[in-house]
């Protein structure tokens, strides 16, 4: 009865808005194919963000340069009763030709920024916007939340115990994507956790200690089956389940048992507690994990109060990213046959044209200031877009930044201006401020 | 170089977190397969929510029954090196063979109610929990979201425009379901659309505006095309725009136009002049589209003040449920060995045994109230949770409950008691209670 879970590759083209399909048809009926140029970006910051970390456009780029109208997705448009038959043996035949600019995965992104722009006749371009934005803004939403979590954590382990919370399978496996970028150290989910090469960790569940006779036995068959584990404390009275794991480690001194883990409670007085526990008895080489509903702010807030905690899991504040679940993302038309285009709507004004941003850095190092520009124009500082896809086919030495978005996120967090690191809701006052060229076309 | 985006059946059972496939090693490795019940709940509701439409709950229950460690999932649990090649064997030849009752999808549920119930050998139960969660969580909290919007509106169309916003592929189509459970009347979303069989609604985008020389030609081309169709007039100027509609009809009396779309601005002076100016024209069967940041609490406002608007699209708001995006599902052991199983973690303590729901209505046929009682009770009231795997086999008569849940939903609707519709914050004073022996029990 049910559907299936997965997308394939032949359907994939029509995970998209219907107006796109009725809109490209339209192109097609008016002959209209000239060179258009679309632009991803988002007008305001969430409040709860002082910069997003763009992630998922290089994969999109990649993935909709493949995209295809395979026989299935034909049929079933066809079923619709609202397409000509010709325009879809044209859409079957449909492949994008054009070029994609993108931020390198993992840069740090403002508003108003391209995350991305697409280059190509009206009807290739328009016909990849509900997928980009689908995908990039995931990977992006979620990637955002991760790094505050790792900044909060000033170098201690932050793991990924989201996948319960997370939106479905796909969120769920290509999430685990946007944490290794974001700098998490590892993941409770297996899948993600293997596909997107972030380690596996894992500890155990009240389930396992109820099923027990008591908690020393369900601490010690565990201990035995898994050396150097985590044992969770909480499930009837968190000291006394320290205690039970001190007298499990006199009892059988051999057993290694890496870290305990607090799961509820006053978190700041357990592990103050529990590490006196440990230490008093020897055992000051077992580690404290600690989740139990955590966020930045709590993390910031134990360590900002010197709580012996060496690790924290973190699951339901990450998995949707809950204090910022969507980023209001935009795919807008900004040039068409060589002229700037330009919407007037309310509080949803966008710039003219194809455009560049030029990332300016102080004596320091740090990150100073960024100029949006034309895309023609050369300024001083870094140009941020690379071009991920030219005519139609992925680059690979600008795809290679993909690979590397880890290891450049955790540069940046060192390259953060301060007030980019703060957590409190508010803007950083970094400076994004427009050329002039692209002031006066505007 | 990029990953798939799909997850095939033969991988499925790896998207779960480490735990379970550890724990259940140790399991097999004790000995340890009494029977064990498992409880799917949550503590608390959202603060924005009065209820939640359990949703997922019964496609989840038939996915999992049929749950499976490919080779591909064993060689990857291999690599790993935290798995016994014997236990990698057992696993592979792992089934489920319990039972799993389940609330029919569609179902209004409270706090501390079970959604679903597993009983089955313990190293069958443990190994569901993750992908269960991940799966009932995801529509539940969409289904709870979207079912909001149609009491605001009143009878008025409600059109799912989310897909941008959707956390993931498997969101993008997966949540459409849980958007027809809830009502929505229609979806711009291709391919969930057709998937789950929700009519496909599609308006106009502001990039085809911009592409054509002016916004009349625009709009003249489109309606040519697409008869019926609704127009987007928010581009420069919406009451110019509105003009531009009204000018081209005249022109041309022949196009059949359905509907303006509002898309910025002030909506409530936008859609009263535009009624006017349409009206004014003798266009009063031009019906108008709002869209633009809407969620519940705006289209309820607009139309408390009568504003004439005919339809509401909604996507930021919806696609993640923004403003309750997370649902804290507990996944909890009730009962092992035929023994009661509770923990004590302070805030989380949870109901012990296998239980029934049993629900009250009125002389007015509405909600009045729950008993969350053990499952061998005979009480008043209907009993909710239906078995819908039997052994390891799907039920097709309580798997039809999950077919017909729209309309179920649509009637349920109507018996709400007051305080349930309400879309303020604030719990709705539904009484849940606990039977007298649940109580003694616990």
């Amino acid at each position: 009865m049910t559907a299936p879970l997965t997308v394939e590759e032949d359907e994939l083209a029509l995970l998209t808005d219907l107006y796109q399909l009725t809109m490209t048809q339209a192109y097609w009926r008016e002959g209209m194919d000239d060179q258009a140029t679309f632009s991803l970006f988002f007008r305001r910051l969430p409040a709860e963000r002082r910069f997003m970390l763009a992630c998922g456009q290089q994969h999109a780029a990649e993935l909709v340069s493949r995209l295809r109208f395979g026989k299935r997705a034909i049929a079933r448009l066809a079923e619709t009763g609202r397409f000509d038959d010709a325009f879809l043996d044209w859409l079957a035949n449909w492949r994008f030709e054009g070029d994609i600019w993108t931020l390198p995965e993992g840069t740090p992104v403002f508003a108003n920024e391209p995350l991305l722009e697409v280059d190509a006749p009206i009807a290739q371009a328009q016909l990849l916007e509900s997928l980009i934005m689908n995908l990039v803004q995931l990977e992006t939403v979620l990637a955002s939340k991760a790094i505050r979590l790792v900044m909060a954590a000033r170098g201690r382990p932050v793991v990924d115990f989201g996948l319960r919370r997370m939106h479905g399978v796909d969120a769920a496996v290509r999430g685990v994507r946007a944490y290794r970028t974001a700098g998490l150290a590892g993941t409770s989910n297996v899948l993600g956790g293997l596909r997107h090469d972030l380690p596996l960790n894992g500890t155990m569940a009240h389930s396992y200690i109820l099923a027990h006779d008591s908690e020393r036995e369900a601490f010690r068959a565990f201990a035995r089956h898994m050396p150097g584990t985590t044992l969770l404390v909480d499930t009837h009275d968190t000291l006394a389940g320290v205690r039970e794991v001190i007298a499990l480690l006199h009892e059988e001194p051999d057993l290694s048992i890496g870290a305990i883990r607090l799961d509820s409670g006053h978190l700041e007085e357990l592990a103050r507690s529990a590490r006196q526990l440990l230490d008093e008895a020897g055992l000051d080489d077992v580690k404290i994990v600690a989740s139990s509903g955590l966020d930045e702010h709590a993390i910031d807030a134990l360590l900002a109060a010197d709580v012996p905690i060496d690790a924290f899991g973190v699951g339901t504040q990450l998995g949707a990213s809950a204090d910022a679940p969507v980023i209001d993302l935009s795919y807008k038309l900004v040039e068409y046959a060589g002229e700037p285009r330009i919407k007037h709507s309310p509080g949803k004004a966008n710039l003219p044209g194809r455009k560049q941003v030029y990332r300016h850095v102080d004596a320091a190092g740090r990150l100073a200031g960024d100029t949006i520009a034309g895309r023609d124009e050369q300024l001083d500082g870094s140009p941020l877009l690379v071009r991920s896809v030219t005519q139609g086919q992925p680059d690979p030495q600008t795809m290679a930044l993909a690979e590397s978005a880890r290891e450049r996120v955790a540069q940046t967090r060192q390259r953060l201006p301060e007030s980019l690191t703060q957590l409190a809701p508010g803007d950083g006052n970094y400076p994004v401020t427009l050329s002039e060229a692209l002031s006066a076309r505007r």
